[in-house]
């Protein structure tokens, strides 16, 4: 193997551990399992999560979507507003395949009826604390709006009540995200409740990774949706979700230049391969965890983080013991805070690792 | 023209001026313009530059390099420590065009002086502040060490020194900014001095776009490397480089979801078109500043900013009066706040306007 600029690695044997993990706790809590694919957004990815089963998937974008029904996949729901500029490729995809798109207004739902062709599900987005987007709860006469539209309708399918808890990304500890996500299915539950006399089929579908990773709880949900998970990253780690050997992906760098006298290493590897995205620890900002890294996996490099990143540059900071080990034109590994920004910059420069069968 | 997905934006009409301008600064100061070209990565815009003159450019990586030299560029200086693991790649690249690289370690330096096949120009990379990358001017004994090496060598050819005033970017001041560059200017004339009497074409090569496009003092500079010019951003608004109408992208996006009860637009648009890059103003984060977009161009709408950016999404704040004038399915665009990070994310799929001859 030989890697001579910034490249992604993806430790499959993590990854499929990953899928195996959360594809049990689906099962287990009887709910359907529909991965969000924006975090690898691969094909070779996609296919990994075939051989559990897995079929019906979630993506961000509808040209993500379109990307995928290409590869074969023929149920999917873009878990973002539903953007009605991109109307004609809506028709399309849902020509095609089993398509669910996500309303949260009566212009939007106006408009798709209007120009709608071919079958589409539709799930109303409710906002359950997140405050990015959605239907909030105080104002759900404008779901039973929506609904009540939705009836006439020949093409267009009412599925449920989709939503995404937003606020566990910035939570402080694993009891508020539990709570988060327990106070939100209640929420959702209630809706359902409110509706369920008009239909009795409405889907409650969730999504967090980090809800989904913690909490054992999924009472009154009938799909998740998670992502993030498949790679897992820092964000995750702090957060709760994951311990540092469960994260699938590290970025591997050469080394360009040493300053031993402020203990520093400066690798090819900067914004443009791991994002901006960054932790705050200990007062500082840390874009990466150092790992050494073999063929066969890495191991962790205690006190060395990745404190800064320019175009192409980074900077490392680390222990002069690890100074004394290594030398320009050497590489070392970087676990990225956030691995969905990260994948999304290198997908097209990687290599997958343990790859067993 | 049909926009119905994030799409880069570059005002032909305002780059050619910034363009222009810098050409200007260069020639009524003597020194050589060499454009970074890492800010667009665009072979059109790259094109832009030649009916200017400019025949020799810098970026930031082999594979940068080696994109441009198949479209013709000759001439080029890859301003980053040069990684030795690439070694073939740079054989390949000197074997066609006339390459420079920098060098400030005697290990890099040795490893280019046992595996070069081709003639290579060679900077000195010294830090005048940044604290990134190079030789700091009290260990210029380093340089000399360099210096003497390289008189032995064939095919390596010193060239001079080069600097990056990477402390500019956390100036508060344009004053900070314009005493950074004299200071810097002063450490490499003193340097050039020092060897002068051993070699008598010595070059002085800068780089940074706050200085360049701040200052007009270039005493004892032979050559610049600006790049963010071209298109400018928030950034260098902030710092002083630019005024708000030189800013020569924006990304626009479509309005996917209106929420009035907190004066905000969910837009498709986020960390994956725009980048996590932000300033922070009056105590908050922004990642762009809203514009209405036209087909001839923009206009800022006053108080309207993008404060927080997932993966595709985008939330914009806005005063209720724009809120009254917007519907979802409209677009908008929005400035930057690093146009080399949100050029790096969108050059696929961009759109020039006001494409004078």
């Amino acid at each position: 193997m030989k890697i001579n600029k910034p490249t992604l690695i993806i430790d499959k044997s993590k990854s499929l551990e990953n899928i195996r993990m959360m594809c049990q706790k689906a099962k287990k809590n009887g709910v359907v399992f529909r991965p969000h694919f924006k975090t690898h957004q691969m094909l070779e990815v996609g296919e990994w999560y075939r051989k559990f089963g897995i079929e019906a998937i979630t993506v961000s974008s509808v040209e993500m979507a379109s990307f995928f029904a290409k590869a074969g996949w023929e149920d999917i729901t873009i878990a973002f507003p539903c953007n009605i500029l991109e109307i004609v490729e809506i028709n399309q995809l849902a020509s095609k395949i089993k398509l669910n798109v996500l309303i949260e207004s009566i212009e939007t739902l106006d408009f798709i009826l209007q120009n709608i062709k071919n079958k589409l599900g539709i799930f109303i987005k409710i906002d359950i604390g997140g405050r990015r987007t959605g239907i909030i709860p105080e104002n759900i006469s404008l779901a039973e709006q929506i609904i009540e539209k939705l009836k006439d309708s020949r093409l267009l399918n009412f599925k449920g009540f989709l939503a995404h808890a937003g606020q566990n990304y910035i939570a402080t500890s694993r009891q508020e995200i539990i709570a988060n996500h327990l106070s939100g299915n209640k929420i959702l539950s209630d809706i359902k409740k409110r509706f369920s006399n008009t239909n009795d089929e409405i889907k409650i579908s969730i999504g967090d990774t980090p809800a989904c990773s913690i909490s054992e709880d999924f009472e009154g949900i009938d799909e998740i949706r998670p992502g993030n998970f498949v790679f897992y990253d820092l964000m995750q780690f702090k957060l709760g979700s994951c311990n540092l050997s469960q994260i699938a992906v590290a970025v591997v760098c050469p080394i360009v230049a040493i300053h031993k006298t402020r203990n520093q290493i400066v690798i090819y590897g900067g914004a443009v391969h791991f994002s901006k995205e960054h932790l705050l620890e200990n007062d500082r900002n840390l874009f990466g965890y150092v790992v050494k890294f073999q063929a066969n996996g890495w191991t962790i490099i205690k006190n060395c983080y990745l404190v800064s990143v320019s175009q192409e540059h980074g900077i490392v900071e680390c222990s002069r013991e690890f100074l004394g080990q290594i030398s320009v034109g050497d590489i070392i590994g970087l676990l990225p805070v956030h691995s969905c920004l990260t994948v999304n910059l290198m997908r097209e420069n990687y290599l997958v690792i343990r790859n067993e069968k």
